[in-house]
């Protein structure tokens, strides 16, 4: 269900540096890494995601006969550079830190080797996939350390960026620890778990309110959760009392009711009162409306009787920083080291590796940023993925990835899971690192000068 | 090229709901209409995007055997309703503001008629659509009112939100009066001219960044830019100019260059005077890197010599605020008008339209928000577009829809055109619709006692 996303859905300036690396014949093995520059604000860590979708893309990559018949037409590019591109693939290797991984500024989460036009063909939509999924599970994996025990429901997909980043919203937030989303293709595609309520324009369609609420218990005896702010929230809550009592004697339970508007917690304490003298307490109160990892914080620790949060815009357009500072850079072209100068952007060269060092008590302890090769103590954190175009092993299930990024958020120091800005965490440069970016510097000097 | 989406990237509670209506008959005329409640920090105005995406989603409305397949073995659906659903196609009819039309809050820009199972089940991709590609046109339109007469593209696509995000920013800044785009698919769908420079991995992939500039330029004689801050901005400005003379022998023009990092404006002058006294001065300076209206216009007052601005990110993801708070709201019901009154969400109820007045030097003067049929002075803004689930008319060409937006543009009274926030321009509330409100208020306040 996930459509093949076209090859030319990429800056222009992919294919045009192409060409001059065909006329050229510069076809020796590149090195990039996909890293993000800075921690937002806010932020403590990010949550690697979205690889398995890098996979699939490279996996899949060659173009169809009519996008090559629109570039020998387009008035850009020669016939001997299009032709070449006809039987272009993806016959890379790929490492990469497993989805749901925590990690930090400056430490690559891909590494793409593969020779150069395809390396620098698939810079665009590798950067798209990685960051947006990313930004989301690092965002969604906030609200999940704001509310431990706490349902979470991904209900961003009205206000994602369009499609894609609806459906990949609600992976990303699952696998960061969210227990399903309202996306009925996710469930279908990944089996993401579905959660549903009703919308006020159900219990409006309907002249009585209560009658709105009979309905859909009849239709869902199984599972039904009330919106009950559509006209006055704690009378609402009343009159579930009798319908209650009504529907038992049809063996129908009414599951949850849901807050969407106002004083969320104010209105949980009053509606759970209503409920539990009605002898409704095992009816659950479910929230909505603007929330976020501050939010939810807030009415966790306000002790507001609320039993799960469907978080939706916020979280996956991660509203308070919606992009990452990432790039996806050149650090080794024709065996040699490279590194980008430009002023607050230089990059590290190389073929880099993370080692990662816990604690006695399993937490984070350090990170060591070095070259591949230079052995530390600790987990190296870059895995082999794909060799030669294919994949090292099948896509683990959703579920899994799930299970790893939860082991990773038990792994974070206190610090660092609170949802305000705690001392940097950030990875050692080792001295091996410092030496070869002295020595391109160096090298790189004598080019330009 | 635009995959079809699949109708199960919807809210699972659609469907529950739709089961509900199916359970009980409920198949009476619904009256849907989609607004934007509240304007944000900032902003003065919105511009109406992605009506023509909406128009091919409803169109094309169908559940494929595999959906239906799943849905049926899901086990939250019973056969009747799903067998149901096999046979479903949007049948409606809408009226909607052409997209470009500058609006504001409380105004529907769109009104879906239709039998009510159909009107709830597209809500959601309705809203996906709408409020994104509405949300991007009316931030690009606030960076080209920065930066009159300066050329403007779009360099969004790596970190926009997934695939689609990225095509259709292309596609809304086109309309809001970008002059073109990086992003190759928009060229190849809709025709909006595509521009590129190079990235620094071009330039770190050669051993000398001299002959990077001459590769790329003799592989694309008719139009070259060069990106110029990898190592040093001016050294490299300074290298230009021999390579242009030898370039030159052979009718190569050397045609923009383009910064990417620092003090975009200092760095302009600079390498401004060292083109002018090297004989450059038709080579044109491009400059991008975290760019919003706000940068632009200061870089622009400034007088920085610059002809042109990438703006990616923060236009494309709007990223001083990602989301619009908007909705698509039940308005009326089996001929009955029909009304939300959640706190600080509550809605004008029945089929409205919007009358708007211009002064006499054709700048807004005025908006009446009334009820449909309720004729006011001044030109009524929704207008018919589909009528029984097929389009009146053929989609206009984008550049068509960009002169109307640069047209709407052209009527903002001067204060709505700075990118800081003026006096709010409002829709005046005519007395019919306040009156219809009240009535519906009264009924429902029955109907829920």
């Amino acid at each position: 269900m996930n459509p093949r996303t076209s090859i030319l859905l990429t800056d222009l300036y992919q294919l045009t540096m192409l060409q001059a690396y065909f006329d050229r014949g510069m076809e020796d093995t590149a090195v990039f890494e996909f890293f993000v520059r800075k921690m937002p604000e806010n932020r403590n860590f990010f949550m690697a995601a979205g690889l398995e979708q890098v996979l699939d893309y490279l996996e899949d990559l060659r173009l169809t006969d009519e996008e090559l018949a629109w570039l020998a037409g387009c008035g850009r590019f020669h016939k001997g550079f299009v032709d070449s591109l006809a039987g272009m693939r993806f016959t890379g290797d790929v490492q990469a830190m497993p989805e749901g991984t925590i990690f930090f500024p400056d430490e690559p989460i891909l590494r793409v080797v593969a020779p150069l036009q395809e390396a620098q063909l698939v810079e665009t939509r590798i950067i798209n996939l990685l960051q947006f999924q990313t930004m989301v599970a690092s965002k969604a994996a906030r609200v999940r350390l704001a509310a431990p025990g706490k349902l979470l429901v991904d209900f961003g997909l009205r206000r994602a960026h369009g499609a894609e980043a609806g459906l990949l919203s609600a992976r990303a937030s699952y696998i960061a620890g969210f227990d399903g989303s309202s996306n009925v293709l996710a469930g279908m595609q990944w089996d993401v778990p579905l959660y549903g309520t009703m919308a006020h324009s159900f219990i409006q369609a309907h002249d009585n309110e209560i009658q709105a609420f009979e309905d859909f218990a009849r239709s869902h005896p199984a599972a039904s959760t009330m919106l009950i702010d559509t006209y006055d929230t704690e009378a609402a809550a009343r009159k579930l009392i009798p319908l209650a009592r009504k529907l038992a004697q049809d063996g129908i339970a009414i599951n949850a009711v849901r807050l969407d508007s106002g004083d969320l917690a104010g209105h949980a304490q009053r509606v759970r009162r209503i409920l539990d003298e009605g002898g409704l307490a095992a009816v659950k109160i479910f929230a909505s409306g603007n929330l976020d990892e501050y939010r939810v914080r807030d009415i966790v620790s306000a002790g507001a009787p609320i039993d799960g949060f469907g978080v939706g815009t916020r979280m996956n357009t991660s509203a308070d920083k919606p992009y990452l500072d990432c790039a996806y850079k050149l650090q080794e072209y024709g065996g040699a080291a490279r590194r980008k100068r430009s002023e607050g952007k230089a990059t590290w060269p190389g073929r880099k590796q993370v080692f990662r060092s816990l604690d006695a008590a399993g937490r984070l302890a350090g990170d060591v940023l070095t070259l591949e090769g230079d052995t530390r103590p600790g987990a190296p954190l870059l895995q082999p993925v794909m060799q030669g175009g294919r994949r090292l092993a099948e896509p683990l299930t959703l579920q899994a990835v799930r299970v790893h990024a939860q082991a990773q958020l038990a792994q974070l120091p206190e610090p660092l899971r609170s949802p305000v800005q705690a001392p940097a965490f950030a990875a050692a440069v080792s001295d091996a690192l410092k030496a070869l970016a002295a020595e391109v510097d160096s090298r790189t000097g004598m080019a330009v000068a």
